[in-house]
This record gives C-alpha cells, sequence and structure tokens, in this order.
C-alpha cells in the first residue's frame, strides 16, 4: 500500500488527475498481485484522492484479493470492455484532464481505447518516477534477489554435474530446469543459453543438438525468477584442456569484470564502470569482440533501469542492483562472459551471484 | 519476401510512405528472422517503394543474414538510437507524412520516439490488415502447426505416464519439459499447468507442491513453440475413481467441446461455435462455473486473432486455426477443461491435436 501512497503523492505534486499504471511489475510492485494477462488488461488505477482501482480479468479476482489487494477490483469478462467500467466507477463528475501511464508500456492502441472511453487528455510519462521509485531496493527485495541469485548459483552447480562428453547442450538446459522445477521455480528469467564450442562464441547463439567435446568452452547464461524478483548469471567453464589463446581470453574477461566490479561503490558513475572493463579489454587486444554494454539493472525484470553503458551518467546509490557482464567473443575460437549480480551496499558492493569465478576445469 | 509484397501493396494501395512492424511476430512473419530482443528495438521498415530495411541489435545480424533476410539490415549498437539511424538511412528528400504501424505493440513511447527523429506524421494502424493476412494460415504453416501439436499430444502423453500417488505438480510438470528439451523443444507458448484436485478448479491456477491423490482430476495445459508457430492442448484426466458428479462434470465439458468442434466448417459464424458449447454447459446446470471465451486464435501467437467469443460474428474460412476450450471449474469440486487445436478445412475441420478425449483413468 505504501508504493500506492508514493504514486498518489507524486500525482499531487504535479496537479495529475490519476496514474493507470500497466506492466506486470508495475501492477505487482503497487498492489502485491503479480499476474500475466496475455492478451488482456490488467492495470492499477491510483487517483490523486486515494480512489485505487485494480482492473484484472474476472478469473483472477480471486488471486488478486488473497494476493492481499484491499482497494476495489473491477473483474471483467471476455466480452466486456474493461476501460469503459473503469469509467463508469471513476466518472464522480470529475474530469481526468491529465492522466499518467506507463508510457514504456501502454500501447498506442490502448491509449486511443483510454481516449475513447474518457475523451481527450494529456498524457503524462510516469515511466522515469517509476524507475526512481524501484531502482533502489528495499531490505525485502534484496532478499528476494539474494534468493533468486542463490538459485541461479544451484542451477550453474547442477549444470557443471552434468557435463559428460557427447552430452548435447539440450541435454544440460533439460537437467538445469528439471532441476529447479523439482525445488518450486517454473518460471526463468529468459530463455537459458547452454552453449558450448564454437556455439558459445555468439553473443545471442541459440542452443541446440551441439555435442560437448573436450576442448570446449562451455558458456551457462540463465537465471530463476523467484516470486517476481529476477536473477541472472553467467558462467563459462571448461570442459578438459583448453589452448592457452582461449585461456588468455578468460582471464582477460575475468580481469575486466572483476575491475568493474571492485569499483562499485556509492557516488560511482555507472558509465565509469562501463569504460573501465572496456579498457581492460581494449589493452588485450579484445576491444572489437566486446560487442554489448557491461551490464543492465536488475530486479522486477531482469532487464531493468539502469542501463549500464559507457554514456550512462547516473550515480550508484546504496541499494541498486544490477548485472556486470562483460564478454569476448572470437569466432571459431572462444566465447567467455562472466556476469554477476551486484549490489550497491553502503561501502561498496555485494555480489549476490557466489558461484567461483576462477576457471573452473571439468 | 512475398509478405512485405502484401504489406508494399496495402501501402500502395492506401497511399502510406511507409510500415513500421515491431512485434516478433510480424517482423518473423514478413523476415524470416525471429528475434525476442527483450527491451531492445527490433522492426522491420516497408515502403512502397520497396526499400525494405530491417532494425536489430548488431549482434544478431548474422542471424538476420543466415535467417535469409536480403534487403538492408541496421545493426545498432547499446549506445545507438535506431531510429535516428533507420531515419538518416531512408531521408531521401521524401517526407514521410503517414506511417503504419502496429498499435497493438507499439509503445506510446516508441512513437514518441518516431515522432522526435521524424517528425509529425499521421499514424496508420496496420494490425488489422495483419491479422486479415496472417488469419488463414498456408501449407507451410498448417505442417508446423501439426507438428507443434503432435508434440503438445507427446508432452501429455509424458505427463500421463508420470502420474502416480505422492508426485507433485511441479514433478510432473518438470518431467514434461525435460522430455520436450531432449526433443529439441526450448520454448514453451506459455507457462505449463499441471493441476490436480482442489487446484484445478480454478480456471488459472498455479502448479506447485500438491501432491496427487487417488480420486483427483488432474488437469494439463501447455503448447510448445516450434519453428514459431504454437500449440496448445488441454486434457484432463482422472487418478483412480472419481465420483460422479466430477465425472458429469467431465462429460458435460465434453459434449461442448464436441457439439462446438463439429459445427466448425467454411461459412459459420465465431459466435455460433461459442453460444451452442456455452448452451451445452447451461442446459446441464453449470453455465455459471464456465467463465472465459470458447476459444482463441492460434498462429504465431498462442493467443491471436480472432477471438472466440460470443460476440464476434466473423465467419470462419478454410485454412483458420484456433483453439476450441471449454471449461467447468466448480470450487471444490472439479475443474475440467478440454482443448484441442482445430483447423478449417475446406469442408469441415480437423483437430490438430489428437490425445483421447473420453476420459482417461490411470
Amino acid at each position: 500500500m505504501v508504493k500506492t501512497e508514493q504514486v498518489q503523492r507524486y500525482l499531487i505534486d504535479h496537479s495529475l488527475d490519476g496514474a493507470l499504471l500497466t506492466s506486470t511489475e508495475n501492477v505487482y510492485y503497487t498492489t502485491g498481485f503479480r499476474s500475466d494477462p496475455h492478451e488482456r488488461w490488467l492495470a492499477v488505477f491510483i487517483s490523486p484522492e486515494g480512489q485505487n482501482i485494480l482492473i484484472c480479468p474476472g478469473m483472477e479476482e480471486a488471486e488478486a484479493r488473497s494476493a492481499g489487494w484491499k482497494g476495489t477490483i473491477i473483474g471483467y469478462s471476455d466480452t466486456e470492455n474493461p476501460i469503459s467500467l473503469l469509467h463508469k466507477k471513476i466518472s464522480t463528475g470529475k474530469e481526468l484532464n491529465t492522466l499518467a501511464i506507463e508510457s514504456s508500456h501502454l500501447t498506442v492502441e490502448r491509449l486511443n481505447s483510454l481516449k475513447q472511453s474518457f475523451g481527450e487528455f494529456t498524457v503524462h510519462s510516469i515511466d522515469q518516477t517509476l524507475n526512481d521509485l524501484r531502482v533502489v531496493k528495499t531490505q525485502e527485495e534484496i532478499a528476494l534477489l539474494q534468493e533468486a541469485a542463490h538459485l541461479a548459483d544451484y542451477a550453474v552447480e547442477v549444470a557443471c554435474k552434468e557435463l559428460a562428453e557427447g552430452k548435447t547442450e539440450l541435454d544440460i538446459l533439460a537437467t538445469i530446469e528439471y532441476e529447479l522445477k523439482r525445488k518450486g521455480i517454473t518460471e526463468m528469467s529468459f530463455s537459458t543459453m547452454v552453449l558450448t564450442g564454437k556455439n558459445a562464441a555468439s553473443p545471442h547463439g541459440t542452443p541446440g543438438l551441439t555435442q560437448i567435446q573436450k576442448g570446449d568452452l562451455v558458456l551457462f547464461d540463465l537465471g530463476v525468477v523467484y516470486k517476481g524478483y529476477c536473477s541472472d548469471i553467467t558462467r563459462t567453464v571448461a570442459f578438459g584442456e583448453i589452448t592457452s589463446e582461449q585461456k588468455k581470453i578468460y582471464d582477460t574477461v575475468l580481469a575486466a569484470e572483476m575491475t568493474a566490479l571492485e569499483m562499485v561503490k556509492p557516488g560511482v558513475k555507472v558509465s565509469d564502470l562501463d569504460l573501465a572493463a572496456r579498457k581492460v579489454i581494449d589493452e588485450a587486444g579484445y576491444g572489437d569482440f566486446f560487442p554489448h554494454r557491461l551490464g543492465h539493472g536488475l530486479g522486477l525484470n531482469v532487464h531493468e533501469y539502469p542501463s549500464i553503458t559507457s554514456s550512462n551518467d547516473l550515480v550508484l546509490q546504496e541499494g541498486m542492483t544490477f548485472t556486470i557482464e562483460p564478454g569476448i567473443y572470437v569466432p571459431n575460437i572462444a566465447g567467455v562472459r562472466i556476469e554477476d549480480d551486484v549490489l550497491v551496499t553502503s561501502s561498496g558492493f555485494e555480489t549476490l551471484t557466489k558461484f567461483p569465478k576462477t576457471l573452473q576445469v571439468f
């Protein structure tokens, strides 16, 4: 409830007539009810007067109640228009002249449908305000992120135990997710990656029937969703003996990761992290083979604000969580990425992911 | 390539200056390249002159080429603005006064970012045109949907073999997805549902640690993505002996499903299917316990156009594919849903999903 009040205060401060939050993550953040409505409407309307209305498919009404939502619920059927139901519910003679929306989530079609029910209004984007609220995590959120990271570590352990000559990427992937489900985890943060040999040398490869062979580097990139909070870990391990060039690439990525990691503390600029890691890789001669940003914010979304790039001058604060994940991908030679989930503490950092980073050889 | 030409013809016919398709599904449908870009831009720009430009993250450029895209590619880095790159590429002195967009996919923020680069333009929604193109499947698409449905049948078989007293919903779920991965399927159409006993009596329950017990009805709702095409099957089976009321509910759902199914042929109105199934359930006295539409279109999206509701007067054509999935959910007594993937043929219908529907008892 505190979080609907934060939005309410924002509406009052900015003289806005209401806010309509529509993403699964922001509805969960403000109401405690998490649902993926697919193509149906899910939204919470928050007014400056404190009239809060949750809109969800009728068949999810009971779940919203049991998630603790005490405000009004509009549960609609497949033949009803939830926005016209909302309009009826809040039309108290008061005009809606300005509405705050999640402009990075609301579609053009849905904006049109809002205007059909409510008439013309001025659109105010509340995205950055929600980003600013969400970027610093509470103790409760950190505990959930820690558990999500702990489960990601476990998944990497499972993966390493499965490594064997002739097993395919998909064999390993199947076992990882099987074991997670047996622990109650049904939702991954994104499609699990298990990539080996040449396949790992693409930053966005697809796991398939490639068999693991002696001398391969094997890359795992995965994360779980735990009570709505995401983890995201990458580890690259050796299966048998690798070449000195592969080892050099591994050591360079690790040095880049550690360099950025050890800079993390309140007051440091995000861009400096990216630039520092990039410098280590450039100086080793692999600058052309690190084609992506250093990392991304992590929380209710696996990729969220802030983006950890060389052009983002945001300053770190205690309680922020994000990934650091440099990588080098040299076609036909090696693909190595090392990624941790990082929490900014009062004096520095803590990695939420703990799986060892010294080269593991199996 | 044929499909970009269909869009091109539409632009010419409607005097539009270009189209920007942005959903994973429509980019795949028109370009052959399928990618989930998360929060990054993925788009194809199609012009009436036949200038087609694919926009994707730079690290996916090679994959787009190997998927067969022969047009221009703008591969952008994490610090570049793909829309301003697009603007530079197509600014040939010609103004962009009208742009067709997927208004059900493009966000308000992205529309603003387009207008920042291109200046003001009139927005034309191309969604229904794409729906109309996609609603009738080609032979090639039907073959992929058949294979996706075949894999869903296989998954239900796996699930049934795993049924045993004391196993949890998540145990079964883990095995289903494990076996699918071993067949090369890494992507499900949606979160797999395995629900048993009281848990199945909610139309949108969540699988958990509930153990299967003698006398339970167990509901499986799942689907796979095969080369971009989705399946979606629901079967409800008995574990041990069930009560006569549970049996009556099962028989009613099956009768409703068969009634709607057997009406399927070109020329029939969608609404008549929903109404006919609903009538069977109403007459058996369970009308209040069937809270959702009869089904939904099925193709590149697991839920796509058309929606199979009592208010949709669309007329069926040969080559359409959709689900029929009536259900009855009586709290504490039974949750039963039976769902098939249905193809409209020249003279009637074919179910793509084939798993038996007479009550299976284990």
